[in-house]
């Protein structure tokens, strides 16, 4: 029997009575659960589940593992549902592993400055249940992603330029392997030499090698002081330029978010900003009072020596906030150029220095090809994202958008940059991903089929089996 | 044939003349050339090598690979010897690949603070060229080790509670795998989502998963100031509460160290530093002028609180190196309070918040059994060294400090903390692993199985094989 073989085709009565024997009522075949469970919220086609399970205990995701092997049956976990690259569709139906219920904060650690959660939980849930421990969790990918989800994809998002990304946050994973085994990938200490990085090797993962079940992230102090502005240029050079000047400065820039005008106009329409139509930096400065005031003194006089004008500070509270939701809704903002359209998000990430040489090439081909794309980066890193708006039920704008997603991943790749900086490889990713790593992928095939031989961790997703491996689920 | 078998029971002039064939007279079989590779700065047992070979490009390291797979040869890569766990002994004999003369910058990436090196240049020489960039390498293991041995380690040091330790800066490898394919692990974006994190799978394989040919570092900017100071307390407990409240309040010290008072009378010996022989704090502060200022204060006020007395700053760059090159000679520190003695160095790594109770009982534990094992300590990480005095020739001596050890371990697991914070597993931790990740170790096996079919990459280190693996190399 395949692993790719759809549970349709498998005696389902079994399937679902020796899940509920796991989960109780807590699985669902409901037509509009498994819709919910298979669609995207980017471009990519609804896949949905042949039925979804909510666990509660690592126990009942251990028994429902040892069941889809047993049956050969694909399992896929799912968060929040905000992945960009179809990473939780159901290609092969199977089951799906709803984590929402398992969203407790297991235990917070303020001394040692992390917190053990369940991979449920989302960051903003988080957040709130942090706010008086006078530490937070900072990684922000926009959305409001499930920190399982985030490990998975190897989250990043703004603030990434100075608390670094999932892969720097996670200090250790409970993780369910595909053979039913449950192991920890490491202790609780802030650093370790104690053999190979197995955390790592889940962070990013895709839930292609286990179910994560447990998460240990760090957390960081809630600064001081926080201090937001933003800057418009004359053009996306002199915007690179001047992020490039602060981060060699020293300045440890909480957040740099490069906009174009096309998303300056978008966020205008979306959230009423008012902001001039040219390209704009958003900063935000973390720190002491007085340190900040430093901070930012230092990034207003570099964005001045490349033209940057009106520097303006979001000093209160409300006004930041309203400022970083802008930033965070860019999804809705892009598509509020185009009102019903969907958007194909690109996601190349290339070193600072080929940056600017690379948005400006880009920017060139919207032009020429017509495509509506505004411009979203996190700049620090030199990792942006182009809204690609299409109508998906028209086949020639999914066409030309992909033709054009495909030349600037080629574009990035020769600038030693990734097809992808933080949503992942997913489904939408693959092909790219054997451009960009060659017969480093073979290796990734050679441990996926060593931690899940029978294939049912999240099938057809980063790769494609290794030939050798087809069919051979037991 | 077994890959355990020593390549003294080959053909050893057929081996020797096919290595030749290779690198021409850059093969060794010298006594005092073998017994360099063999020997441990540490108290383990020497284990020389059958043949050193110094490779000077990537395919001759391949064609190396290439050999021993052939030959069932066992394969080490040596760096520059400063490993503390036997991590690079030859435990059966084969080839030991001395990677010195692999020792170039490949390219200095300004903008892009990055670095592409190969692995056989040091921390020290990478500094002193990079001098002129206003960039450095902050990672500081004491030691001056090479780069690939480091990232094998997963290397960390004095400077990880600011920067990270090596998994949080390398960037990418090149690698050649065991089958002989050369791989590069990531592209040189600063962050990436493409698929499994390779690169962090290398981090801490110490060499037995393949040989690692090139590093891409990641650099941080030359601090504009830099500040140093010690401070004297009366107990451990108060030190390290010091070192968390400096931590929690946001202050992103550079360095913060601890010393106990017999390591203190160490280092007044060795290097007649005069300092009152009681628990010390060594700080160190990055920043700008007026930051580094700040952070000072903070630090003192906080070490005020907690009993520190005598805060002394070292303001000139000659005190300042004075102060930290006692502090990177604490091996020899140590060694100076029983001069002929050899050193056992202990390396748990514990939340930060257990740290006072783990050094507290470690210390009583000291006092019953007799031994003489100053302590010095990454405190900000909670990781700590013990380096307990012996003379390896004295094998009741070695079995005492077996048992404290042993001890040690024991009580940092159950402080949820590692048996090795940064000096790898080797042949000297390899059974605490077990203890530490139980079955973990399993799925780091089904890897090394995986990528390393015919166990010729540094066998014997870190676990044991699988039973099933015993023997099958071709």
């Amino acid at each position: 029997m395949s692993a790719h073989m759809p549970i349709g085709r498998m005696p389902m009565e079994a399937a679902l009575a020796r899940l509920a024997a796991i989960v109780g009522d807590r699985a669902s075949i409901a037509a509009g659960v498994l819709a919910d469970h298979g669609r995207s919220e980017a471009y990519h086609a609804a896949r949905p589940p042949d039925v979804v399970v909510f666990p509660e205990t690592t126990a009942e995701v251990q028994a429902i593992v040892n069941l889809c092997r047993e049956l050969a049956l694909p399992l896929v976990a799912f968060g929040a549902g905000t992945s960009l690259e179809g990473n939780a569709a159901a290609l092969n139906g199977g089951v799906c592993l709803d984590m929402g219920r398992m969203n407790a904060v297991l235990a917070v650690h303020p001394e040692d400055m992390d917190v053990v959660v369940q991979p449920g939980i989302t960051r903003k849930q988080l957040n709130s249940q942090l706010r008086d421990t006078g530490l937070f969790f900072p990684i922000d990918p926009g959305a409001d992603a499930s920190i399982g989800g985030m490990t998975s994809t190897r989250a990043s998002g703004t603030m990434a330029v100075r608390y670094g990304t999932m892969k720097d946050n996670v200090l250790a994973l409970e993780v369910v392997l595909a053979d039913g085994r449950v192991i920890r990938t490491a202790r609780r200490a802030r650093k370790s030499a104690a053999g190979y990085d197995m955390t790592r090797l889940f962070v990013g993962a895709e839930g292609t090698l286990g179910i994560i079940t447990e998460v240990t992230v760090k957390l960081h102090p809630q600064p001081e002081a926080i201090s937001s502005a933003v800057c418009a240029f004359p053009d996306l050079k002199a915007a690179v330029d001047t992020a490039i000047a602060v981060i060699q400065s020293g300045v440890p820039v909480a957040r740099i978010e490069l906009l174009d005008a096309v998303m300056m106009r978008g966020m205008n329409l979306h959230a009423k900003l008012g902001l001039p139509e040219v390209p704009h930096l958003f900063f935000e400065f973390h720190g002491s009072k007085a340190y900040v005031a430093e901070q930012a003194e230092t990034a207003q006089a570099l964005a001045a020596e490349f033209g940057g004008e009106g520097f303006q500070w979001a000093t209160t509270p409300e006004e930041r906030s309203r400022l970083w939701q802008a930033r965070d809704n860019t999804l809705y903002a892009g598509l509020a150029l185009r009102p019903g359209a969907k958007a194909m998000i690109t996601d190349v990430c290339v070193p600072i220095s080929r940056l600017a040489e690379c948005l400006v090439q880009t920017a060139a081909d919207i032009a020429e090809s017509g495509l509506t794309a505004p411009v979203v980066g996190h700049v620090g890193d030199g990792n942006f994202h182009l809204l690609v708006l299409l109508d998906p039920e028209r086949p020639e704008e999914l066409a030309h958008a992909k033709a054009f997603n495909e030349r600037l991943v080629h574009r990035a790749l020769a600038l030693e940059g990734t097809c992808t900086g933080e949503h992942g490889v997913g489904i939408g990713k693959m092909d790219f991903l054997a451009l960009e790593l060659g017969e480093t992928v073979d290796a990734m095939r050679l441990v996926k089929q060593a931690l899940d031989p029978h294939g049912i961790m999240n099938p057809g997703k980063i790769f494609r089996p290794l030939p050798a491996s087809h069919g051979d689920a037991s």
